[in-house]
């Protein structure tokens, strides 16, 4: 992409509304837009990253076997009638009604939807299990929306929902979901560690919410050292095979948000390693047995003939919140610092003196190269000022540049640029595409 | 995919409440199922044509130049007051109130946002043209919702939203939709005749339509048979050159819906050649000026120092819509044809006698040489009677079946249907493999 035919706004100054680091440079580099409330556009680079966080969720959704579809946003409120929680939800639903005065609204979750199509078309138990997820605008009327994606009212998210002949079996659906979520965070370049949590409105009996460590986070949480020299990279899971062990030895480790955490049971060795820190909530999973499928009648016919009801768990990701997780955990003073899975192009080149013919050639050689091995970059080629044209590139983060300015341009080299460690090397040109082959493993 | 591993709820009768044929066949092949009036969740088979369309669109409008970005469902009512339409949408816009008492909308078109964003963001002549497009669901409360995703409540729509210096630049930009859109549509295997159209609501002076020729259309339509052997695929299109020249030519191809028809200005010849039919709204394209700009202020300093008002179009897709007007385009009484760009799975393959063991082996076979390939198979491993089987495989329209059953499974062969033609042939591995390559272009 060339930037003179982009449209990255960005913005000087640090916009005096937003408070927490990961908003002010989400709005300075020109990634969102403000159009009411809590309510936000998403620019061409903002688009960029919640669709390169969407296709890591989903390839670890479709990995451990959950099969997506695509829910509406507007409900009918008949459902959430019969489950109980059309009063529960309170002033955060948002309530709509349509031309016929009937009961509506903007879906904040989807338990009782999936409940009645699966309820409707599931019947025998050799349709079972079945995890289905969707990745949907949902809305929440926050009294106070603030920290721009991070408390937004409309924002992205990803659940699902496990459907299961009993408990035990219900529970290997659980366990595949912690497994996914930790390889899903780990592959964004976060460190997102799973804590026992309170299950609230959803009910049920086990739950553990994703916390990305960060000191701007809302939650206060208690964990074990152990968890920040886990490299959930690592992991070899096989989502065929029984994850029993692997869970419980996990899960073992402590890990919890202020309101499940308690001193008194632990054991010396795991409070000498405690860490009391903040974090955000980037996920939250639970199985809640057969709340919603008892409240809604959701049945199936069993080997034995009888009726009997599944047993269910939910499974939520905030995509568009990510966003705003990943940059409190990666940034610095100039702006932004994309993990390569989720940078928005994959590398930045700047032509410092556009229409000067060696910079201008070189320039399109290594955008043309880097195109032509199936990258993704950002070439800018304006006539901005060259302070502004370094500080643009800084600020959006993209993980390498490649600066051509007229002083290396007639010698056939370009200045090549590591974001994150801030070095800097003269290169020529041959050097650079190799650099690019390698750090790119093309 | 593993058909019992997926999602796949299809039905043996045809639903009452579904009057046209791709209705029908939505709903019977498990792709669609109503959630509220007008208000449909995609099941997995439907979610996956959805994103092969949304794909197409996204492919055709960014080498067109146009930029993707995405906006809120939820607006506030402000600048619908502020350009003068808050009023004129009627009961059509679904009006909310948020828990602050605050006056919002279901966006049903962005013009009004898309240009606050704009007149904020861009300010000189040389950030222009630009052309913004998003794809984003959308809320039209149609007092009578019918025919199943063609005239729903909530549909997925590409709109776009061209900014230009002047009329002269606003053209051009609005000739690149055009060919843009008639490359999209010819790629999903539909033929979408652009026709003059009324400006309607948005306003402007300039407008087509593209409707797609279908007798359960709602739109009476006149056509010169020289579109009917138009051959949109095979247009070469150079969006950097002017388009000027083929735009003119094509446009006066005659093509008009009821509205706008009139034959008494006709030459004879056209009159000769005029077909009246019926047809499919699947995009509508406007040129409409200084209308928006003028009312919500949207200027750019020029390089004459002076201020001037930006020029706009407007050009959408129905989304959702087109998986019905390409339904209704190719199908037979068994169920739907898909074109091969726009399957849900590239092929299907059926395992008659599961636990068999050369039938097993074979399909295992056939199924990892197609993933091997880069295809998307689904392989009917359930056990269902084989009639269901054929059936249902007929019914969700993959462009080609392998049948892997007893009889020939022996012998290492299987059988080879072209779901549109009928054709079935016996063949062995080699030759079904080699087969697979040669029509998939491998």
């Amino acid at each position: 992409m060339l930037l003179s035919s982009y449209f990255l706004p960005v913005l000087k100054e640090v916009p005096s509304e937003a408070q927490i680091v990961s908003h002010q440079l989400m709005l300075r580099a020109g990634m969102i837009r403000q159009t009411s409330a809590g309510i936000y556009s998403f620019l061409p680079l903002g688009l960029k990253v919640l669709k390169k966080i969407e296709n890591i969720i989903r390839e670890e959704q479709d990995r451990a076997g959950a099969v997506e579809m695509l829910m509406p946003t507007i409900q009918s409120s008949d459902l959430w009638k019969e489950s109980g929680r059309y009063d529960d939800y309170g002033q955060e639903m948002l309530r709509i009604k349509d031309r016929h005065d009937r009961e509506m609204l903007y879906g904040p979750t989807n338990e009782e939807m999936i409940t009645d199509i699966v309820r409707s078309t599931i019947k025998s138990y050799k349709d079972l299990p079945k995890n289905l997820y969707h990745i949907q605008w949902k809305f929440r009327d926050e009294i106070r929306p603030r920290f721009g994606v991070m408390r937004g009212r409309e924002f992205l998210m990803k659940d699902n929902y496990s459907f299961d002949l009993d408990e035990a079996s219900a529970r290997i659906s659980y366990q595949k979901m912690y497994f996914a979520y930790l390889k899903t965070f780990a592959r964004m370049g976060i460190k997102a560690i799973p804590m026992k949590a309170d299950t609230g409105p959803i009910g049920g009996d086990l739950s553990h919410e994703f916390i990305v460590l960060a000191q701007t986070g809302e939650s206060d949480v208690f964990v074990d050292n152990e968890w920040l020299e886990f490299d959930a990279l690592s992991m070899d899971i096989n989502y065929n095979q029984p994850l029993q062990d692997q869970f419980e030895k996990l899960s073992s480790i402590y890990a919890a948000t202020d309101e499940m955490h308690d001193e008194n049971g632990l054991d010396e060795d795991v409070k000498t390693n405690l860490i009391s820190t903040k974090g955000i909530e980037v996920g939250h999973i639970f199985y809640f047995g057969t709340k919603y499928s008892k409240a809604m009648n959701t049945n199936y016919m069993g080997s034995d003939g009888q009726n009997h009801l599944m047993h269910m768990g939910s499974y939520g990701i905030g995509v568009s919140r990510l966003i705003a997780a990943i940059i409190e955990a990666h940034h610095d003073e100039n702006g932004i610092i994309w993990p390569q899975s989720v940078a928005p192009f994959d590398l930045g080149i700047i032509n410092l003196k556009p229409s000067h013919e060696s910079c201008d050639k070189i320039a399109s050689e290594m955008y043309q190269f880097s195109k032509d091995q199936g990258l993704d970059p950002l070439m800018d080629d304006t006539d901005n000022s060259i302070g502004a044209k370094f500080a643009t590139m800084d600020l959006i983060g993209l993980p390498y540049q490649i600066a051509v300015g007229p002083k290396t341009a007639g010698d056939n080299k370009v200045e090549f640029k590591c974001r994150k460690s801030g070095e800097k090397e003269v290169l020529d040109l041959t050097a650079a595409k190799n650099r690019i082959v390698e750090l790119f493993g093309l």
